[in-house]
């Protein structure tokens, strides 16, 4: 995908529109409904909204945004247009789908894809833009529900270097921070990149406290060795799955709210995937993945932070 | 063991000798040697000293030490001593063996041991030492051969509360931070915890960095996201093992020096005995050690720094 | 893609021609050479062939074979299409593309694809051949390149009931053993499911002789116990990774020919995807998986039979 | 232990007493308990027993045995000893202790020990043994308490080549099949060899089973296939833990009976310490020794049959 994308993109004069007009917005779920709202807020112009939900539209036009019936009619009517939304086959069919984004789009417009899915579907609809000369970014954010209403999300983005800027004029409504990643699909490689890591560690932090906790550590005192010695992370020093440890993090509140085991399941899906596409060996994420793969199916833990595989681990009682 | 101490210790009155005179060290290796040259300059009255290798010996005694032939004519001399030897055999037999240290030990005595080993096999030498009347504490090192040198070890002790400051009196000459762990056994525990906790970080910030970079991103750009996000980790922050990140690390150094495969398939072999005796999942840790434990027999990897699982994964060409 | 080939098979009467006429075979590979030439040996009528390598063509022709130019050809003057081709993307354009099958197929012909490919992949191109009224069957096989000279092979099926039993009377040409395994994607899945097994038995039967032997467990003598017990399988009593304990496998031949560590990796993918897809937990299979991906992109074992895990773990010398 | 074993064992002429009087057997639990039974039916002489549990000695005395009030009075009285005990420190002490079997023990005793330990344990008893002038063979069992009772066991006896003869005339009273294994120790290292790999193999047919139902394979042809190719192994032909594939297995009971998840995960820690200690790489060995040690701490599986695994990862209903 990655090399018929870069094919295609060379000799291509490709620009997004200057002094763009309306913005559209496809996604108004928990984390897009609040992103919408920023849009709203402090972007310049009108903001056009899409969602299968009719609700969720409802809402956003009493707050002033201008429902489309479909996808088609806000790449009409916009040429700023942020998507956020739950898998690559929504983001595939919003793109290209009969009544999709790119059967009306105008050349130059710029599409900002919030989404989290794989790096090769990022790179695919973007070729699909590309043909239509138009430009997409993707643009994953890190941060949960909370920075999405504050307005404090971190953007990993990945697309040309030269249109980096327009797409964080507009993602600077939405975010406190915007990181430029490279090519199209780094910024979801960012995201699942940094996602293993931690699916990674938090399992490593919960085997190692646990071990610690049987061989008769308190865990206050292995935080305090391991936060200042080389076995430091952020699973251990902000997010720690022993309950105690950390005040206001799930695993002191019955490992409630937080990132969910099923979120992270689907993320390390993604980094699973990528790496057999790309052959890249990657043996603990694989068996991280697993780990999180079987609570997932277990009603224990379906629904908690993804934490709460210490208390797998430990036999610690949930709520 | 851990019961069998707990009974025996249970209504002793166990305490050290106040106002101890000599001191005694066993084990002047690569950590040992410097550490006890840092006693003998910044510790009061004299320093006894024994190691199997005369020219170790003879080295310290040049600079102000006295030799003795057998550990048991150390105990005979000193009431304070510290050993630094390389696994749990050579600590049982320094203290249990013929010319052992309790074959003399007064009542009264302080141990020191600075070995890394299991903590079960501590708990046995702190039994040993119980019937004997003597204090034993467990008191692992983190730091390498430099800060023994410069005296900035950590150490991790493990005993009786009532003696930790008598030891910390003695291991402030040879470090800079002194860690009260809990019960005999607890240096070793929070020791082999963090190594462990360090070796899976290793493996995963490894594959993490190998799948971002076949995914198209600069290492550089994704340690910038990573270590300001949810996967930030010493591994990744203060050791990268991708060459180039850092410098002065091992990695960029074509994995020489640092910390080495063997000694880390060490410790997570300690770690995974603490585990099985313990009855205790560690499903990531076991499966790094196993890869530790491949690349120790493989002469590409066996000498080199840990880090260089990186080049294991990637393809990284080793120097 | 399930659902989907579901809903629209539903009710619709699919037929493939009885007394058809003419044999098509795409893909004369390694595998496919041999097979059609068995078919062009045993079926009655003509074979149509085609394939990218001119020589693999010419080859059939002057065995007696018609070279068609391209996919849509074989199309044309067929109703009975065999394909072996190396992976799913090839599999989609040769049924999807603009000179491909479908662009010419008459209702009811019958497709039958050998090429080891996804089972969702099989299950959307299904669902493209039933909306031009054909029908289309996942049969991959089991047994080498020998197996498919000999016309020995092992077909898995998977595809509509009631024309299986056309299916093989055109596969019994190629194969001793035709197992009908369910709907369309089975056949694929079958074999998916073996091979993890196969690819975890292996590692486990490596790491179980290795284990023995640095215990003093003559191999030959562990193999007599084993295979006599709840240990049993495959891979250690008929395919042995150890050198010397049985003859003629590739262990006692430096682990030359057999099945590659490159194609196993390539089928645990396969499985890996699979697994993720469904959301099924494969821990030992994922684990192989990155065994054998590590193996792959190392130049001692990527040429090597799978087996040669063996030569990994244990520090045997390759030849 | 070896190499001191080998020394201390080389020149000595050892030999244990022709024409032996009288048997003694220790430990009359589930498995020892039926054991003695049958020596005490088939074998020639006395017997006398010994067990820390009166009950169980009195059902040996009412059906002839003659009880003892130590194992000490066991060596006085006998020159032909078995031993069946729950793990190393029983063996170690029944040897070892102040009214321990080696401290009336006269030269030539044959101590056979059918315990499931450490292959480095029985070493060390073996070289106690043999100070005393007496021989030590290690002889643990296969085969279940129903074997036991009908006497057909399978022994894997490791010791000295020349007594073997002087063992099997012993324990044929007890079992069907007795394996030369070789050296002390190596008894013990094919049963946990065996044990590792079926633990692997059980794991490693649950997940293929389930990842094969999702996929929508019926798991009877599933079964058909795998059974009959490179897949084949004892857990799926002979053990399968699908309910229904098999009639009369744990998974077609609601896995009740057989062989507990809690014994799995003994035995595979006996392998992993067995591992550690030889520096043996056992990647697929240690991933199963984690999973059953986290069901041994699951309310749900640490009573089951170890097949329950299936049920874990699959979800399917357990009884």
């Amino acid at each position: 995908m990655t090399n018929d994308y870069r094919m295609l993109s060379k000799g291509v004069r490709l620009v997004c529109v200057r002094n763009a007009s309306s913005l559209g917005f496809i996604g108004l779920g928990n984390m897009g409904g609040p992103m919408a709202m920023n849009l709203l807020n402090k972007a310049k112009g009108d903001l056009w909204v899409y969602d299968v939900n009719a609700d969720s539209v409802d809402k956003a036009v009493k707050a002033g945004a201008k429902a489309a019936s479909a996808p088609a009619e806000i790449a009409e009517n916009c040429d700023r247009i942020v998507t956020m939304l739950p898998n690559s086959p929504h983001v595939m069919s919003t793109f290209g789908g009969e009544q999709g984004l790119l059967s009306t789009a105008k050349a130059g417009t710029l599409f900002l894809d919030c989404s989290t899915i794989d790096p090769a579907a990022a790179q695919t609809v973007a070729k699909m833009c590309l043909e239509k000369e138009t430009v997409f970014m993707d643009a994953p954010v890190s941060g949960g529900v909370g920075a999405a209403a504050a307005g404090t999300l971190t953007f990993m983005v990945g697309g040309p270097a030269a249109e980096f800027e327009a797409g964080q004029s507009i993602l600077q409504h939405m975010g406190a921070k915007i990181v430029a990643c490279g090519d199209v699909g780094t910024g979801q490689a960012a995201k699942i990149c940094n996602n293993m890591m931690l699916g990674i560690s938090m399992v490593g932090v919960s085997e190692t406290y646990n071990l610690g906790k049987r061989l008769g550590l308190d865990p206050k005192i292995l935080a305090s060795i391991v936060n200042a010695a080389s076995g430091r992370c952020w699973a251990s020093d902000t997010y720690n799955p022993v309950p105690g440890v950390i005040e206001g993090v799930p695993s002191s509140n019955g490992y409630a709210g937080g990132f969910g085991t099923t979120l992270m399941a689907k993320d390390l899906g993604l980094a699973q995937d990528a790496a057999t596409n790309t052959q890249s060996p990657i043996p603990l994420g694989s068996l991280a993945h697993q780990i999180y793969r079987v609570m997932s199916s277990d009603p224990r833990f379906a629904d908690k932070d993804f934490s709460s595989v210490y208390a797998l681990l430990s036999e610690e009682k949930l709520l």
